[in-house]
């Protein structure tokens, strides 16, 4: 018989008093996978949209949700050569089509999308980094390749993926503007941003183009959606670029007259990119802002947490013993 | 007293019949500048546009319009080292806050926007390459590096700018599906289209998608805007291209999701892309398809053809004798 596993089952679609632990069967390791335990996971909105509705993802109840994790590594597959048992390590889990997510004890996970967790770091605080660092470092690393001197506007800075995204904006050598509600202007400034802006009170576009003399920014990375890349534009210099992690809503007018371009970002899982954050984070120029640590059973509460949409920093479970 | 010459002169707002052919003072080159005499302009859908509201490019009545011209170098700023009078040169006059387009006899241009006219062709079939050529060599070359081998989609490939489109990307060494009208499929294919898309009575998406086995289209090129954009997306593929040279209508539902990217293009004026553009004409690779040669004195039927917007082919103005 099969050895056994607590997890976080998703038995139908509903809010957050839907989410089950369970004893599940222990998954086995195919040959490019690695088994590992995990010690945290973190939680993502992305978990709470699919909480709900997951056709988009090509997924139907029962399964386990959860894509940030942080464990250490139990089995290695036949084929797998750079990992050993006994290695910390963190992930995102692939979300399309994948029904047994972090909400773990056990994942089993190709390594080509696996890394070596950074040493500085706790599990807790590594678990929160995969998702929304990942997708803060493919949206300002690869994508819109901000340059040093650059000013960069972060709409949603204190957020999951914002959060990052100012620090990461500030290790590429960049001035940040960065924007959130009233109670999170501090937060902005301790993570590096130059200018902390208020999204609520503010003119965004008006600071951005005051604090570039007239110019427009050169860079926009957008993680809160609605019309931020519409009321971006007018704020942006000629040959600038925008980003999104969302769909923009409302007429993109002057895109094209002022030569700027749009990236739309997700995050597609590797290895690479983490190994690129664990340097950063290792030098210290990249943490994680974790609201609270919960233990696996109090899931409820962390997708409560999360449908508020107001936190401040990840909410982290604590899944096993490190 | 100056020397006179003719010119067209927009004296305020209207329709084709507010044109007016004038006797105006010569220009006077500055030191950065060349003094051009005019053989012929091209006309181009902005100058339709212009004729009916020019406020966008800081611009009121009167002024002389015409943003493509090819023609002799008269006579040579102080300062200007790569031009000599009798040099036959092509250049897309500047747009914004420029009073004096190429609809004259004579042109004073920074010598910087102006390259050596291609020599295997008539100043008839120069004077209708700089905006629009220019404008899809940006679009394709620049912005979206195009890679030999990858399908591109051009929206519009029997008009101004799509015409050379399809002739760029078919020179990149790209595989080139292209939409117009039913009465230009076959224009389409003696440009070089690989498959000829009839925008009306095709589903164009649907098109494209079967054409790449369903993976979708690398690259996609509006020259025609509206809602091609948004219909466009899931018929391109993840980390796919979009380029558009108008403002783009819609909610662009799917960019972020598959890593997409958008680029807007306006045309920057310089000389350098004239010059690679000459190269890859004098090669035998790109042609301007000219619908007809108008004297300078016809312009009214010149802009009433505009306004249909059913042309194929440029309408270029005979302004000079060559």
């Amino acid at each position: 018989m099969s050895e056994r596993m607590r997890a976080i089952v998703l038995p139908r679609h509903g809010g957050p008093d839907v989410l089950e632990l369970q004893e599940l069967d222990r998954p086995t390791p195919a040959d490019h996978e690695l088994l590992v335990r995990v010690v945290a996971s973190g939680t993502n909105p992305v978990e709470a949209k699919m909480r709900q509705n997951a056709a988009w993802a090509g997924l139907t109840p029962p399964f386990v949700l959860g894509y940030d994790a942080s464990g250490v590594v139990e089995a290695v597959g036949a084929s797998v050569r750079d990992f050993a048992v006994g290695d910390e390590v963190y992930y995102t889990p692939e979300i399309f089509g994948n029904t047994r997510g972090s909400y773990a004890e056990y994942n089993a996970v190709p390594a080509a999308i696996v890394a070596r967790k950074p040493r500085s770091m706790s599990h807790e605080e590594a678990a929160a980094v995969p998702l929304a660092g990942g997708t803060a470092w493919e949206g300002l690393v690869r994508r819109l390749q901000v340059r040093p001197g650059e000013t960069v506007l972060i709409h949603g800075g204190a957020g999951g993926v914002g959060s990052y995204a100012v620090q990461i904006a500030k290790a590429m050598g960049a001035r940040v503007l960065a924007t959130a509600g009233a109670r999170n202007q501090q937060v902005l400034r301790d993570l590096g941003a130059d200018v902390a802006i208020d999204y609520a009170s503010d003119d965004v576009a008006a600071v951005a183009r005051a604090e570039t003399n007239g110019a427009g920014v050169d860079v926009v990375f957008d993680t809160a959606g609605g019309d931020n890349i519409q009321k971006s534009i007018p704020a942006t210099r000629p040959f600038g670029r925008l980003a999104t992690i969302l769909t923009p809503t409302g007429t993109l007018a002057g895109l094209s007259s002022k030569n700027q371009t749009l990236h739309g970002i997700f995050l597609m899982r590797e290895g690479e990119r983490l190994r690129e954050m664990a340097r950063l984070i290792d030098q210290g120029k990249l943490r994680s802002l974790v609201d609270r640590v919960l233990p696996l059973a109090d899931v409820r509460e962390a997708h409560e947490r999360l449908d508020s949409g107001h936190g401040t920093g990840k909410i982290v479970l604590r899944v096993s013993e490190s």
